[in-house]
């Protein structure tokens, strides 16, 4: 496994081609919009160490070498391993206060054993046995994957196939001897330019006809062919003033990219699907399954952030007794802790697949991520409600150290405790960052729209609920069947 | 153990003294307004029967024995056990669409397990000893018990010794060489007139003054001077009526009593607890928490019969492809599923107490039971709005049966679709009996006070959740600590 | 204007054929079922006599007569009659806590008053002079009326003249020289069975094939061929006990039936609209809107009672000063004042039609209704949260007069402050009416349906607001077209 | 009236100090972080002027001169006042998208128009002349208030007068024959930079000891001693960037300002209150009350352009007829107007005061704010549902502007429907700015906190609701009083 330091080395070596505000970014390590989400990256590299206190979270045996690997680069082996993944997220949300990107790649890597496996076995080929070759490079070298689904879609209407442009889902236009050329694009990559490996994934379920988009491969991310345009967050050159208070949170942020690959060409060795259209939908709802699940750790953990500074500024405004504001931090909690037992009862009632990857209940994982499109909103307003409106209205950084005005705030932003008002305003610009700065856009919007949007999830639970033996056991109490027939004689 | 009809004959052997609207109650197994509830009683004994589809989660090996006991006499050995009592809850729910009553008995006889090896372990005595005694009677005999916790409480700004009128708590009026006497009585006693045995509990932690108040012991439930006042429920009547359909539920419903102690004797090898203060609180807290997570069970599989009454509803109407409709019912689904997973979340989670039983999660338990106060109201308000106003408008089972008006409502009431009209009617009285009916009882206003109201879980949440880590966390990331101090140099 | 002495004499010298329970109903006035809803209608002849406190809510000048009339058979002059309408309609809400069923008529009156003006200036005929004959007979004689409007609807994917059997639809079967003859019934008829008069309407709009279901007339609500059957409510059977404690709401409660029509003769001078299709879904729109503004009146005046209901039960348990409970009340006061503001701010907006009569402003009146069809259920269970779980565990008023089990109930179910036990109890019974009893239908399911189902709310207010305009806004402020063409000019 | 034109010229004639981000603004009118909040209240100016289509909103007569003016400088004399303020507010909320700052003066001069009445009747003294002297003033010169109100308030556990600093309250510091010298800072000051005056008004209550807080004047905004410090917003230096795209909103934008007095001196023809402390809690809730008023106009107006902006992406995507789609916009329009519908209602109620000035109802207005705090944040959380996660991921408008990523993003983030791209784009970053960005702080943590955080409307609800008549309606249906005493004979 990779030191922290290793990590950053390694991706120094990387030869990436990317944009940011319009401008080429010569070394990605380098850019000030971009370090705070590669230290949220090497953060996962800390959890697996042993002097962590939660190693035994961040790092397990390989199934494959018996080795001690990386959780992020582990397929899980039964449910404990479900719920460890879990607590592992839940842990890593604590401490980074942001997405730490990572788990796109972790939930790729699991959702691609089971399904390669299958595939393998119905149809023949090579695909599982490519991919566990790719496996176990990537648990020896400890990389980071970007799982990359989200195609462009254009024209809702028409099916893949039928795109005017079929660049818009990304696709292969040429097969060759020794590998594929692919063309196209995947929108909300996140943490793309952190990555070691992109690990490509079809966006939906194709029909027969789609056959050239329905393809998985595995290539570096730094392939010929691919840029990088880094997307914009809420109040994201903050990161590039001076100072750090303005910031909010002074370490860590996110990341998101909109990755272009032009004649982008895949050796057959990591290609794992290309074709097989029946698997493209079970691919698609094992990764989405996985990553629902994801949400009931990750942001629990940025909850427990956003909880513990509005208990901070209580502290500092000399407010933690009152009634109505208890009150509101434990509905705080209370919903952050519904979305956990969401994560840890999907993970609980997991099962085996065929390949020996455990699978989480897709209907309780699919309840998770709704729960997470509704209650961290509901938190961040209850956050905004108790911290009071200064968030909003207090000067800059730059203002506070100003030999004339920072003495006026000092004078008239000062708590009442003995706290340092410094202190009180870098709290506030924390709640800032999670509720409507850079850090929102990962607590709430990707928890609305990440691993699909609510209505995909609404469709999974109608599926996943037997209604049919529900209706069964309402028409037994209700005596129809035994007391009355339900159909009518005369009909 | 015994069958359903081995259940209702053990009944028929004891002597009760009861009364039910104003009339003593001579016989409670022929009594209309009773036999539901013991039907759904006896259910609890189907299901642990190997002829039972789901008789592995109803029986289990006692941990004393190894013989095959029900689920409903074990002390959970670990966290399967913790989560198959849920799944065994749920299973219970469907099949009765009701409050089955047993679980009270279960909870406490888990709660004193672990409560009354820790007392005895820190104070001497027998407490355990004599439990465990009493745990192995029920489990040989494989008995029904009423846990009995809440008093009456009399001025609630009063402690227990301090009332005018002691009685409000139940208490010790007597210590003799052969046992002890109470009195007090218990309030919202479900199912305890089908029970065989009464496990008292103090209903809160105690301070020293308190000691007489501070007792727990078990003995049958037809000991002389104890008196059974049965509760009254919406529509109870509609069960001494003859026909069905107006009951809503046609074979199960639910049971309250307020049951009175007047001079009770209890023999030593009954008594669990007798003037150790300080672990009834513990005790209390045991039993609450069990029953928290139960509610993440029982609750959910009546919520499964009322989706499925409202889904075969929207069959009847012909209305199943309506979109609204249906986004209604994975609503409803979903807050369901988002119950049961918080029943099996703080199930999994649960860990071992010195005495070897499991406790579950106390905070996720109080999570689930938190949100048991609101999701079955808005469930209920969903089913109402799908299956339509003509639930409280209808004619009774009397007019349909009529000679003239019959006909009437055959005609006018008649669904779209071939399904005999009387269906119709029938799974909406289901739904009204669940909604705002006998069944609303327990699916509504017991899940809003039952194991505590919803102001008990916002305490112990608040007690639970690692706040001052919360803290530390966002203190971190704020840079308050590494970057400035957060008390002031000047104060 | 009569006394609601008058007022019950009145209805004695009625003819109703009606049954109830499956049996006939001889006089209506005095079977127990049924008094209780015509009290509730005798508080709608209180309201208006120069004696009240509310007189000047309760009665208004004729603008045909000059006279003084009820409000309930007024037409609207100007806004402030509509916001007098909503006030009456709360003062009789707290005054009765129940449904006082005299609304539908009005609102019928109201939508016929300017509907038949515009449908006879346009087609011709005798429309609206017919009615406004029977408006005038209406208010010399201060007449109830019932607006029947909704059918049986039979097969929702067809149309009414579609129907296998069209009496779903109610419709005119024969036209006579002296008037029609009609077939039919109409569903959920509030207060049908305390009405003088029935106003027939069309239950929605209409396509030129249905003419024959065009229909809208009004007739003595005793005329022959018209059958009553009256709906059954939770625990309605209360109201035939001796005692009036369990009934929870001692004199007042609500009445809902199914009225049939056979053959019944309307003669011509009481036929408003017979096959003018284009007139029926103006007819229903506006009747409908009338509807949904009712219920920001009346309800809150249940909210009112179910609200006082809660705070003295507060005093009782000597819980008034609790800070989460006072929340828990503010919060149910908040929710009420919403829908109150809802109800006047769509009569502020009202506006004039030709005809002289004042409408509501369709777009808040449907906002209202549909808040109507969330907040109560949502008062209601804010209310069982703070009354406590004993409202449906107590045991029954013949219990309470027990020689022997009487005396325990006292004893047990005391409050802390010196108040009667009993008063405790008839407060939980009130609550328990409300919220889970015969006092739910109306307050409950009704506030669900009654004036149409959520989704017909959704739908108008779709259609009302004007989204294009929004459009234009969101344009101009994201520099679209002025800054940037929309249209591509590639495409 | 001034025109727009005018008032820009006005302001650049003023002599403010102040700062932003750290530097002194030599010019306010020309700092790019400022001038959209100028161009939101020069709106102000249009809407009043004769060519507008809304200019009887905007103007009305002036009850002192007879004259035309702003309805900004108007005390409210009739409820037709209060109605088309809300409406004025609203169609300016449409308009700007964002707070256009001048509604705190208005609300301001009202509760001073009433309050300063009551004062002088009862104290003698000036107050009253003095205040319609500078109200003149306001009308005649078309003139923009700030009213200022929040203290930085210290330690909340202290008085003002127990304070260790009394400057965290503002209050005089010197009576002078000429004037009165005071001292302190007001927090959250909208658009106070934008203003030609300042109204400074008590925060709170205060009792005989707090006299010298007890204080209200009005004097020229640049007056010697004040210092203006901008404060910070989501994303504002996004003003500062070429290019318009990114801001969201291309035009408006919002103020907030902490401001502070040194030793500034007030002539006595401006002090409306000093020292006269019984007045100073009538003062603060009548602006509270008319502030709470006003959110029921100018936030609905800006929800508006989010419903727009909402509903023309779901046009720019081809999902205009998406049934879940389509039920989510109406359930924000439904919200949105509810908001509305609160804030007709307060005004509709309203009542005359002594002073001839209208009082809105308090009970509705607090009622109105409550609502306020909880459905922008819904709606917000709606609209990111509706629009996808694009809108937090896009790249920049340099990145769109570049050529060769900016073709990429043309190909890849294209509309199905022959819609310009840049289009999609704006409009995504419209919502942004509304729901995450700049706008947010105006349309979320405002309606949060503006006119005073939520449990100030709690306090005012539980105080305005009459309670105890609640309570009589309640026993009186429960049969209390007329069938059992309340009180126990026994007691």
């Amino acid at each position: 496994m990779m030191t922290p330091e290793e990590y950053r080395e390694s991706l120094k070596r990387m030869n990436f081609k990317a944009y940011a505000l319009g401008e080429p970014v010569e070394e990605p390590t380098e850019h000030p919009l971009i370090i705070p989400s590669q230290n949220a990256v090497a953060a996962t590299f800390e959890i697996g160490q042993t002097e962590d206190s939660c190693s035994a979270l961040g790092s397990c045996a390989s199934h494959i070498s018996g080795q001690s690997i990386s959780r992020f680069t582990h397929t899980h082996r039964n449910t404990q391993d479900l719920i460890n993944k879990v607590k592992m997220q839940r842990e890593l949300g604590q401490r980074t206060g942001t997405c730490f990107q990572r788990c796109v790649g972790m939930d790729a890597l699991n959702a691609l054993s089971s399904t390669t496996y299958e595939l393998e076995a119905e149809m023949g080929g090579e695909s599982n046995q490519r991919f566990m070759a790719f496996l176990e490079h990537v648990q020896q070298n400890d990389l980071v994957s970007d799982g990359a689904m989200t195609d462009p879609k254009g024209d809702r209407s028409k099916r893949p196939h039928q795109q005017p442009d079929p660049d818009v889902y990304l696709h292969v236009t040429e097969k060759r001897s020794d590998g594929i050329i692919v063309n196209g694009a995947k929108l909300h990559q996140t943490g793309a330019l952190n990555s070691h490996e992109i690990i490509v994934m079809p966006t939906m379920s194709m029909k027969p006809e789609d056959e050239a988009f329905a393809v998985s491969f595995a290539i570096p991310a730094d392939t010929k062919g691919i840029t990088y345009i880094l997307g914009r967050q809420a109040s994201d050159t903050r990161k590039m003033e001076p100072g750090t208070m303005d910031r909010g949170n002074v370490i860590y942020g996110g990341q998101e990219c909109l990755v272009v690959f032009q004649d982008v060409f895949v050796p057959w060795e990591r290609v794992f699907m290309c074709g097989e259209t029946r698997f493209a939908g079970i691919l698609v709802e094992r990764f989405a399954g996985y990553h629902r699940q994801s949400y009931g750790g990750c942001k629990v953990g940025v909850g427990d952030v956003l909880i513990g500074a509005v208990a901070a500024l209580m502290d500092y405004h000399g407010l933690s007794k009152v009634s109505h504001l208890k009150d509101k931090l434990v509905e705080m909690i209370h919903l952050n802790e519904t979305l956990y037992a969401c994560g840890i009862a999907c993970s609980a009632e997991g099962y085996e697949t065929p390949s020996g990857t455990y699978e989480i209940s897709q209907l309780l994982a699919n309840v998770c991520k709704l729960n997470v499109t509704r209650f961290p909103y509901e938190i961040a307003r209850l956050a905004q409600d108790i911290v009071g409106g200064l968030m909003v209205t207090m000067p800059s950084e730059f203002d506070l150290n100003h030999p004339e005005v920072g003495p006026m705030m000092q004078k008239y932003l000062a708590c009442s405790s003995g706290i340092n008002t410094v202190c009180r305003l870098r709290m506030m610009r924390l709640v800032e960052n999670i509720t409507i700065g850079a850090g929102a856009v990962g607590y709430l919007t990707e928890s609305m729209h990440g691993a699909g949007p609510p209505q995909a999830m609404r469709i999974m639970i109608g599926r996943q609920a037997d209604v049919e033996y529900k209706k069964s056991l309402a028409k037994r109490l209700a005596g129809i069947g035994s007391v009355v027939e339900e159909t009518c004689a005369c009909s």
